[in-house]
C-alpha cells in the first residue's frame, strides 16, 4: 500500500492508489532539475534570513544541508524515491532527514508551483546556453567545409532541378545563415524568460516581507515576474523554447535531405565518412546514411514534442493545473533529440568527402547558363527580360534537340532564333564565368562567399 | 573506441563514430520486441528446415538456442549491448555466442527489414489485444456507475449551460458508446494489420525457396504480404494504432473534464475518493484532482506522437529508410500512455462517489423544462415548433424577471402569454416527468437507460 | 446593426455583435451540407407523418417546399443569409417563407444538435464513396504503368542507396497495395459511421413517439445511434475520416518524392509529361515537377487539418459544445486537398514517361547482386549467412578498389577470398538473373509481379 | 484547353493539363499580397534606374503602370486570370498589356522567387504589427475591467479547487501579462524577418550591378539578405510568426475556457452581454458563450496551421521547391484567426457584467485561508511551514466535519489541534485580509494590483 506523501496528507483518510502515484509521480523525468531546485532553495533560504524570516543560524543549516544533497546526487549515491512524486518533495524530504525540522521553515512564503516554475526557467536558461554552443559549433563546420570549397563548383537547384550554377561553400553558407537565425531567436527567448517567478507562492503571492528582487538577483534573472497567478500558470518560455527547436530542427531535415541524396550512387557528390556510414545485415555493398536519415526523421518528433505541450496547455484555467506536469517531457526529449542532431550533423559534415569532380560534371548538364543567356541579351542587346528569357528558351530547345549543352551549339544555331546574338555569347555560357558574375551582395561568385566567411568566422 | 558492429562491417576501414552509435542504436527501447523477435525467429527457423534450407539438426539447435536467450531475458539475466545497434542483433550475437556458426543460417532468406517489420507488427498486435481489454474494463466501470444511477436526475448540459434533465446513467452510457467505437476499429486495424512481411527480405524478396504462407501461419498471420517493397516500407499498421489511440484520448479527455468540473466546490456532482485525490504543499485544504488533470493533459502527448511518426514518414522514397527507425518510440509511448490513463480512469469512475441530491438541485434552476413547455404546446394546442418555441421563450422570460423556475408561474403568468395554456402543463413542467418522457430510442428515460444497460453488459 | 435570429433570439433584450455573427456564422462553409440537410430533413418530415405527429398534408406541403429550395440551391438562385447562421437555418427560414407556419412543424422532435450531426455523417459518407473512386483511379494508372513495365528493371533502394535490382511494375505495385488499404480504412469507417443521429434531439431524447428507425432507413443508415447524448457529441466520424485521409496522403507524399527524385537530371528514370510541367520565370531551361512538390507538401496541411479537429475535441465536456462547429473546415479543406491530389496524381502517373535504359544503366553501378552473391555461397558451398555476408563484403570492397562491377572480377580475385567459389558463380552476377530469383511470394521476379497484377486488376 | 502561361512557357510543346493548373494556382490566396507585390517591384525598379539598368522613362512608364493597377486592384475593376498562376504574374501581364514590353524590364535581375519572399514578408511584416495593435486593445479592455474590479474578491483556483482569495482585477491583470509577453515577440520576430531578399534572384544572386541596400532601404527593410540560396528557401520569418500565434491563441482559450466556466449556471461569476450570447433552436432557456467556445476551439485551427508548415518545410533541399507555395494559405488562415478571435475576445471582455456577489459569496467555501492560518502558525509561533501545513489541515478536517468554515470554528477546536492558538488568529481568517495581506511584488493585494494596473496602462 501507497504511503501517503507527508507533504500534503495531513487531512487525507485514505492512502493513494498505486495506479494514482504511477500516473502522479515525475521524479523519474524532474530528477533533471535537481541543480536547479536547489540553486532556488538557496536563494529563497538566503532571501528568508536576509529579511528576518528565518534566523541566520537556520539559514547555514538548511544551506549546509542542501550542499550536502547536491553533493549526495553528483555522486549518485542520492536514493530517490517515487512515493515522493517528485524532485522538489524528495530533496524537502532529504533535508529534513537530514536536519530536522528546520527544513520545514524553507518551504516559508513558497509553494511548490512557483519552486517548480523557477526551477524550470532556470533549466530551460541553461538548456538554451547549451544548444546555442552546439549551433556554433555546426556553424563552424560548416564555415570550415565553406573554406575549402570556395572555388568547388555545383549545381544550385530549384524543384530539384539544376538550375544555375552555385558553389558549395555557398551552399554551406546558407546553413549558417539558417543556425545564425536560430541562435537570434535564442537569444531573444532568454532574455524574455528572464524573470523569476519564486515568491508567488501558490498563486495569489504571500503576506510574508519576502524580497523578490533579491531572489531573482541571487539567481541571476533580470527581475521578478509580475503577476503572482500568471507567474504559476506560465508555460510560455517553455512554448517558446519549443517553437525554436522545431524551427531549427527543419533546418537540419533540409541539410539531411540533401546528404541523403547527395550520397546516393546516382549524385555522388559528397560520401559520408565510414564513421558516419552503416551497413547492411543482407546487402555487403551498402552505405547508408543513416545518421542523416535519423536527423531528418527527428523533426517529427520534436514538431510533435512541440505539438503536446501546446496541446496540453490549450483551454487551462487559471492558476496551476496538474496537465502543466506534462510541460517536462517533451522539453527534455525535445532537448536530447536537437542535441544530440546537432552533434552528429557537426561531426558528419566536418568529416564528409566532398567529390568536386562529380558536382562540377553535374553542372555541365541542364542547361545551367540559360539564365546568362538572357541576362546577355538584356545587357548587350538592350532587350526586355520577358522577350531575352522566350529567346533563351527556344535555344535550350534546340539544345534539347541536338543533346548538346548550350555551349555546343553554333553561332548560326543561336541566331536562328536571335540574329543579333553575336560570339561573344560564348564568354558567358561557362559555369565558371557564370558563377563568378554573380557578385550581387549575397551572391555566389568567389569573392563574395570569401567576405561572407570571414564575416560569419567573427561570430562563431 | 566504439568496436564494428560484426554484422555488417565487413568492408569498412573505420569504425562507427561514437556519437553515430549513440543516434542509431534502438536497443534502449526495442528492446520490448524481444519475446516477438525470438517467436518471428522461431517460425522462420521452422519453415527453413521444413523447407530444406537447413537441417532438422541446425533447426534444433537453434531453436534450443532462441529459447534459452527467451529465458534469460525473461529471468533479465540478459546482457544488452549498445553497440550491438537492436535488439534483433543482440539476440543473433547471443545465438552465435551459445551455438556457434549455425546461428549464422538464421539469418538465410530474410533481412533486418522484414524481421523488424514482422516483430513489430506482432507486438502492436498484442498492444491492441490489451488495449481492447483495458477499455472493456473501463466501459465495465461506467456500466457499473450507471447501474447505481439510473435514477440519479442530473441537468444535462449544452455549452456547459443546464440544458435539460437527464439521468447519470445516461451520461456514462454515452461514454460507454465512445469506447465501444473505440473497441471497434482495434477489431478492424487488427485485422488489417495481420499480414505477415516474413520472407520479403531486404525489399525485394529472397531467391530461396521459402514457403511464407507457412510462417504466416505459424504466428498466427492471416496470411503473407504481397508485395516485397511494401512489406518493408510499410507502416500503416503503425499509424492507424497511433491514430486510435489519439480518438480515444480524445474521449478520455472529455470526461476528464467533467471530473475536474464535477469536482469543482461550485458544480459538487462529484466526489473523488481519497485514493484519487492529491494534496497541496501550501494549501491544506486542497483535494485536487490531479489524476483527472493528467489524463486530460496526456491527450496532447498521444497526439504528438501521432504526428511524429505521420511526419517522419512523410515524403519517404522506399523502400526502408532510417528514418523508419522513429516508429517504435512514439508507439510505445502512446501505448504506455494511453495504458495507464485507461486503468486510472477505470478505477477513478469505480470510487467517486456522486452527489445525487446535489446533482438534482442543480436541476432546478435553469428551466431545464423549457422544451418540454414548447413541446406541451405542439403536442396539445397543434402549433408549430418555432410557434412555440418562441412562446416557451417568453415565458422564461418572465420566470427570469420573477427570479422564479417555470413550475412556479402561475396560470396567469403563462397565459398572459398564451392564453389557451391550461392547468395541465404544470404536469411535465416537472423534471421527473421531462426525464422519464424522454422514451425515443436511446433517449434518456429510466427504462431506455435500463435497456441499454443490458445490452452493454452483453458486450463487455 | 445584426438582426437577431428569429429562431432562438424570443428572449433576447439586445441583438447580436456585429463580431458574434462574424465568428459564430458557418453558412460561408456549411453551405456545402445543403443537399444533405434537404435530405435528413425530408426523412424526418416523412416519418413525422407517419407516426401522426404531423398530417400528411402538411408532411406534403414540407416536403414540396424542401424540393422547390432544393432545385433553386442546384440553380444557383438560392440567396444565402449571413444574419442565418447556417445551412440548416437558411434553409428552415426559406420554407417558412415559402409555405407559411407548416414549416415551423418540421423542427418537431429535432434540434439542430441531431440534424447538423446528420447531416454532416451523410455529407461524410458520400466522400468517402467518392474518395474510395479517386483511389481506384490511381490504383489504375499504376497498374496500367506496371503492365507495361513488367520488364522494366530498376535498382531497389533502401537508404536512397541502390541496394538490389527490382522491376519498375514491382515498385508501382507496391503504391497498389498502399492504397488499397487505404480503401479498406474507407470501408470499415464507412460502416462504422453508419449510425443515423436524428431523433437524439437536443442531447436527452424526445417525448415525441418518433421512429428512429425509419428515419434510419429512409437515410440509409444501418441504424440509430444508441445514446442521446453521445449522439449529439460524437465528431469520431470525422477525425476517423481526417485521420484515414493523412495516412493516404502520406502515401502520396512518398510517390511524390519519388518522381521529385527520379526527375532530377541525375536520375533521369522519368520525364514527366509537359502536361504535368512547369517552367521558371528566369530560368528558360527548366521543367519543374511542380505538381509532385505541391502533393507532398500538402501532406502537411492534411496532418495539420488532423490536428485541428482533435485539438478542438480535446477536452470538451458533454454533449454538444460550439467548439464543434470547427468541424467541418478541416473536414471539407483534407477533402478537398486529398480529392485534388489524388486526380492530379494519376494524370501524372498515366502520362509520365518511363526511361528504361537509365533505370536498367543504374542497376550496373553499386553492386546490386552481392545478396545474390552471398546466397550463392550459402546455397552451393553450405556456409552460414552470415559468414557469406562476410565474405561477400570482401569481395565488394576488392570491386570498389579495382572500381568495376562484381560480373567484372576474375574468378581469382574471388577465390582470393573464398577459394571455394567456382566459375557457376557468373550466373547469378547479372541483374536479369537476380531479378528474376526473387521468387518468393510478393517478389519482384517477372512472373510474381505478372501475378500480382492480375490480381489487383480484378480488385480495382 | 489550358492556355500557356506566357511568362515560361516558350520552351514547352503541350499546354499545361487543367490538374496542374488547378493545383498550381495560387492567386485564389496570393491575391492577399498584390499590394506588397507593386510595392517591392517599384522599389525594384527604382533601383533599376538608378543602377542605370533601365533608364529613368522606362522607369516612369513602369511606376506609372504599377500604380494604375494598384488603383485598379484598390477599386475592385481588376481581373484576375487563374491561368496566370499568381499574383506576380497578373500583375507583371497587366502591366505588359499597359505599358508593352517595357514591362519586361522589370523582371531584370529578380526572379519570382525572391520576388514572392520579399511580398511575403512585407505582408507578414504588417500582420505583426496589426496583430500588436489588436493585442493592445485586448490588454486595455482588460485593464478596464481590473480598474472597475481591483476590490472584487473571488476565488483563486488551482486544479479548479478554490484555492485561495484573490481580486478580480489580479486575474485580469494574469492576461494582461501574457498578451504583453505575445507583444514582445512580435517586436523580435518583426526585427529579425526585416531583412530584404530582393535580389538574390533566383537562387545564385544576378550579374546586372544591383544595389540591394538601396532597395532594402526603400522598402523599410534594416538590410539585405546576406545568402542568395538562404534568400529564396528561407521560411523561418513565417514559422515564428505562426509560432507566436499560437502561443497567443493559447492564451486565449485559457481566458475563453474561464468564461465558458465562470458562466455555467454552477459558478455565475460573470454574464456575457446579450450580444456575445447566443439561444437554442430548440432550448428557449438558453444563453450559449458560443463566441468563448469558438476561440477556444481555434486553438486547434491555428496549431494545425502552425503544423501544416513545419511538415511542408521538413526535409525540403535548397534553394526553392514547389512546396513552399503552401506558406500562404497556414499563415493567412491563422492571421485571420486570431485577428478575429482577438477582436470579439475584446469587446466581450468590455461588455461582460462580473457578478461580485457571486465571485464574493464562492470564497466562503473551501477554507480558502487555510494557508493563512498556517502563515500565522509559522509568524506567531515560530512553526516550520511544514508543521503549520500539518496543524493547519487538521483543522480544515474539523470544519469539514462540522460542516462550517474556518472562521465559525471555536477557539476550543483549534486548540483541540495546537493548543498554542490565540484568540488573534481570528483577524486573519476573513477573506478581506486574506486577500490584503498578500503584499509581495505581483502579489493579490489591492494595493499592488492598482500599481500594477497603473503601470501597464503606461505600456498599452
Amino acid at each position: 500500500m501507497t504511503k501517503l506523501n507527508p507533504m500534503w496528507s495531513g487531512r487525507f483518510s485514505m492512502p493513494s492508489s498505486d495506479l494514482l502515484q504511477k500516473i502522479n509521480e515525475s521524479i523519474s523525468f524532474d530528477v533533471r532539475l535537481a541543480k536547479h531546485d536547489i540553486l532556488g532553495s538557496k536563494a529563497h533560504c538566503k532571501m528568508l534570513a536576509k529579511t528576518g524570516i528565518i534566523t541566520k543560524e537556520e539559514c547555514k543549516k538548511i544551506i549546509d544541508g542542501l550542499n550536502k544533497i547536491d553533493k549526495k546526487i553528483t555522486s549518485g549515491s542520492f536514493e530517490f524515491k517515487i512515493e515522493l512524486e517528485d524532485i522538489h518533495m524528495n530533496i524537502e524530504s532529504a533535508l529534513s532527514d537530514l536536519i530536522g525540522e528546520t527544513a520545514g521553515k524553507l518551504h516559508i512564503a513558497r509553494s511548490r508551483n512557483d519552486q517548480v516554475a523557477t526551477a524550470f526557467k532556470l533549466w530551460i536558461r541553461d538548456a538554451l546556453k547549451k544548444l546555442e554552443g552546439h549551433l556554433k559549433n555546426l556553424q563552424s563546420a560548416l564555415i570550415t567545409q565553406a573554406k575549402q570549397h570556395v572555388e568547388t563548383i555545383m549545381p544550385g537547384f530549384t524543384h530539384l532541378q539544376a538550375a544555375q550554377a552555385v558553389t558549395f561553400a555557398h551552399h554551406m553558407m546558407a546553413y549558417v545563415e539558417m543556425f545564425k537565425r536560430d541562435r537570434s531567436r535564442i537569444k531573444d527567448a532568454s532574455s524574455r524568460l528572464n524573470e523569476c517567478p519564486l515568491g508567488a507562492a501558490a498563486l495569489a503571492g504571500t503576506s510574508f516581507p519576502v524580497d523578490r528582487n533579491m531572489i531573482a538577483k541571487e539567481l541571476g534573472f533580470d527581475c521578478p515576474t509580475a503577476n503572482s497567478l500568471d507567474s504559476v500558470s506560465d508555460r510560455d518560455f517553455a512554448l517558446e523554447y519549443l517553437s525554436l527547436v522545431a524551427i531549427s530542427s527543419v533546418h537540419l531535415s533540409r541539410l539531411s535531405e540533401e546528404i541523403v541524396i547527395w550520397s546516393s550512387q546516382q549524385f555522388s557528390f559528397i560520401k559520408l565518412s565510414d564513421a558516419f556510414t552503416t551497413g547492411s545485415s543482407i546487402m555487403p555493398q551498402k552505405r547508408n546514411p543513416d545518421a542523416a536519415e535519423l536527423i531528418r526523421a527527428k523533426t517529427g518528433r520534436i514538431i510533435g514534442d512541440l505539438n503536446s505541450l501546446l496541446i496540453a496547455l490549450k483551454g487551462l484555467p487559471l492558476a496551476y493545473s496538474k496537465d502543466m506536469q506534462e510541460d517536462k517531457e517533451p522539453v527534455f526529449d525535445a532537448h536530447d533529440t536537437i542535441v544530440i542532431s546537432l552533434c552528429v550533423m557537426t561531426e558528419m559534415i566536418g568529416s564528409m568527402y566532398v567529390n568536386k569532380e562529380k558536382m562540377y560534371q553535374a553542372t555541365t548538364i541542364g542547361f545551367l547558363t540559360a539564365t546568362d543567356l538572357a541576362d546577355w541579351l538584356v545587357k548587350k542587346l538592350g532587350f526586355s527580360f520577358r522577350k531575352s528569357h522566350s529567346i533563351s528558351g527556344k535555344i535550350v530547345k534546340i539544345a534539347e534537340v541536338k543533346k548538346c549543352e548550350l555551349q555546343d551549339l553554333t553561332l548560326a544555331d543561336m541566331q536562328s532564333v536571335e540574329p543579333k546574338i553575336t560570339a561573344d555569347i560564348y564568354d558567358i555560357l561557362t559555369i565558371d564565368s557564370s558563377v563568378n558574375s554573380k557578385t550581387s551582395f549575397g551572391g555566389t561568385a568567389f569573392k563574395n562567399v570569401k567576405g561572407a566567411i570571414k564575416l560569419a568566422e567573427d561570430d562563431v
